[in-house]
């Protein structure tokens, strides 16, 4: 019986480019109800805060995948309830577990150039050229310029969308998917996921899978299909040197008390040499030389890195990592933030009472958090500096001419990286390609942080990331968007992964 | 006629130990007219830009010059009225030009333990021991360490009633002075004094002496009588370094983007090595190493170095620099305050888009201001830096990898510095070690700035600063104060250079 089932889904699965041209026939022919499920789903306020809305999202989702066949349910958590589904399919010999979250970034309303964040407005094209603004519900066919202007409408309310009409395409054109698919939806990603891990405990069988495919953040700046397979992990530390116990005249005591905001620059300076390469012992332990294999993976991603220069108005990289994906591969020492005392207006002629630096570290899978900030202590240490944990007392003064305290000042987070060799990866990869007729572009990992990375470490098993929507969609800020065309290309991706 | 007058001064003038008897004795005498006289003057308000109250203290101080003898006037200027005298002495071979200020620093009235500021208070004691508060027109004997309190009680109208109280006392204990006394009050010197060269152009022939004594600061903080032959100068400007246009993703573009705020460490880093010494190129030049006698002057300086650390929490000084009066001698570099993106709460991951340090360059004699920036920005150049003027356009962003700007940020100050080997200097110095039957602590420079400096160079004959009050005043802030004692003493010191 099995068998039998096995035998008819190979039947009729279709050749790859086939699954595109049916697939985009059927999105064709049902624009309308699938942009209209998403203008639904993005009118419902969704800030991970407002527990109310949370609990209407949830059940909404809820409703829109148990009417995709899902064993559906809420799967309470210390925090918003995950919205979980599972689908199985005859003769599936794998488990694919989706992963997508349903909050969205805080909203300054006053911000949005549309009386609310949450009633979701259609454009026919980019805000800003001024297109003309059109009702979503009076529209019965969409442009693949045209777009959603909504919070959540790329991140990441579509992709759930997208995952949906997949499904729906599949059977209404008559393919089988060829997994048995798990979906989680989470309420708190934007919050940091706090309860994902815990949630882990009460529920790990729901969350057992062959491959985790998190459908989240933008493609591709050159709007190709797109795979990450890991994302790198971040600490933050706030680094202090302390000077005299107040402000002192720097004229009455200029060269003799020792100033800690020209401290601090040396202590800075010793971290990193003209190239940008950071001379922390030990902060590049463990990394192997880049294979043949993912050095030409990095070549084949297909970045403009002179036209991205130019948008910042950079002339020149760091010289040690002349191309942006070598770059992503190697954890940073990055200064986000400096003061002491003042600048402009109210600044004073003295010797401040201390200067400190908001450091932010990206790791990536070799160097671990706690290892990173050891090694930071310990360089610190040897630039001469006695470590406190507060302000120091007067007796630790008196002692210690050099004095600074390293404060971690964030959650900190591991990194993520799949094999790309990894036989799952390679199916997901290769059913993208087939469907295309072309390879998706392959990043070794991205260079931001997902707060999913210690779900995936404690599950154990690959993860991928898959995203689905435009790449200049304003996520986190006012005005989020999403191109309709990348949409619905989405929704193609989507179907070669339920097939691969 | 004139030889007979300085042979009967000659005759009449007492020795030295004898005048700081007569003097004290007559003060002891007179101490409740001389307070009278000080506080009537500390109740007329005297902030710079409050014009009227002003004019009413320059009418004052007119009136209380002329009583003295005094030819006295205002001199209009561009700003506030200089309020002068002049007091001719049968006899006298030389002139000394007295200079003090009327104005004072704008006062935070609710942050005074008193109803005003300007209302002068009476304690016996300082205001730390909680002593008993009274009124000053109700007492009759003074104890030394009661205190006055009111802006300027110390900064710097009592100089001004001290010179005439010790005016008074020679005239009645029979002692002449034997220089003539020309006294210039300036209006504007919390304020920088901008119209005191100017009025040089009007009145340059009423300035000239042989020696100008300014009676402003604060005695050592060893209490005994201090001379200073100099002060240093000063010229402030904002260093900075810029980045991206905007601020960047830390983790998208980290080790590719370059970090403002790191490159700004490296710089400031290049400025100065570890033992706190200057090594920008030629910052330094010019200074002649300290003779014998210059430095056996400076070891002569009762300075605590050990307490004051202790008060600063501070272990030990720049290395470079370990006595406070050796540090004086140079120029400073120093950092005053640092900003680049958010510290704290408000911190992003991010790569900024700029990072500024404020500067303050303490100068001496042999280091002009536009000379110091000159090699300030040469080294800069060096550092591999374009320096721009302005935030950078486009075509410069895409030209220059490392761009940079300097700005003066604010008024610019020559150091002055008296030889102290000028025999007026000399003469100055022996009168108050003959009265006091011990050398004053002499400095060789203050180490911080006088907006007088300009008003010396500009005359051109040499200059001296005698402070009377003292050390611990809270000049410049509230509850500004006066010690009587300190006072008491200023009387006789004036006398001492009246007949020097």
């Amino acid at each position: 019986m099995r068998f039998a089932a096995f035998l008819l889904a190979v039947l009729l699965t279709p050749a790859p480019q086939t699954l595109r041209a049916s697939v985009t026939t059927w999105v064709d022919a049902h624009q309308k109800p699938i942009v209209q499920e998403l203008v639904q789903l993005l009118s419902i306020p969704n800030v991970a805060a407002d527990a109310a809305n949370i609990r209407r999202n949830a059940d909404r989702l809820q409703q829109m995948l148990a009417a995709r066949g899902f064993a559906a349910e809420l799967l309470e958590t210390t925090g918003n309830p995950l919205v979980y589904g599972e689908l199985r399919v005859p003769g599936a010999t794998r488990t694919l577990l989706f992963y997508c979250h349903y909050d969205g970034q805080p909203v300054d309303a006053a911000a949005w150039k549309q009386p609310s964040p949450f009633t979701p407005v259609l454009r026919r094209g980019r805000l800003e050229e001024q297109p003309e603004t059109l009702d979503p519900a009076s529209v019965d066919r969409f442009q693949p310029d045209w777009r959603i202007y909504a919070r959540s409408a790329s991140d990441d309310k579509s992709p759930i969308v997208a995952i949906l009409a997949a499904l729906d395409a599949l059977k209404g054109s008559r393919t089988p998917a060829t997994s048995n698919v798990r979906i989680v939806l989470d309420g708190e990603e934007e919050a940091s996921s706090p309860s994902l891990v815990p949630a882990i405990a009460r529920y790990r069988d729901r969350f057992q899978a062959d491959l985790m495919v998190i459908f989240d953040g933008p493609i591709h700046s050159s709007g190709r299909p797109t795979v990450a397979f890991g994302a790198r992990g971040i600490v933050t530390a706030d680094l202090t040197v302390f000077g005299p116990t107040s402000g002192v005249h720097s004229g009455n005591y200029g060269n003799w008390i020792p100033n800690p905001a020209q401290r601090l620059a040396s202590l800075l300076a010793s971290m990193k040499d003209d190239d940008g390469r950071v001379t922390v012992e030990g902060f590049y332990d463990g990394i192997a030389p880049l294979t043949a294999e993912e050095q030409a993976a990095m070549n084949a991603v297909p970045d403009d890195g002179d036209r991205m220069l130019r948008a910042f108005g950079v002339a020149a990289p760091e010289r040690a990592f002349p191309r942006l994906q070598q770059a992503l591969q190697y954890p940073t020492l990055n200064v986000r933030g400096l003061v002491s005392s003042h600048v402009g207006a109210g600044a004073r002629t003295i010797i401040p009472d201390r200067a400190t630096a908001a450091l932010d570290l990206r790791l990536v899978k070799e160097t671990a958090p706690h290892d990173m900030l050891r090694k930071l202590r310990a360089h610190i240490e040897k630039q001469g500096f006695h470590l406190v944990d507060d302000a120091p007392d007067a007796a630790t003064r008196a002692q210690y001419s050099r004095i600074a305290s390293l404060t971690v000042s964030g959650p900190s987070m591991r990194a993520f990286r799949t094999a790309s060799t990894d036989p799952q990866v390679r199916a997901l990869v290769n059913a993208i390609e087939g469907v295309y007729g072309a390879t998706p572009v392959q990043l070794r990992t991205l260079g931001g942080t997902v707060p999913i990375s210690p779900f995936i470490e404690a599950l154990g098993f690959p993860a991928v990331i898959v995203p689905l929507v435009n790449f200049d969609n304003n996520q986190h800020e006012e005005n989020e968007n999403l191109r309709l065309g990348a949409f619905f290309d989405g929704i193609v991706t989507v179907a070669a992964i339920l097939t691969m």
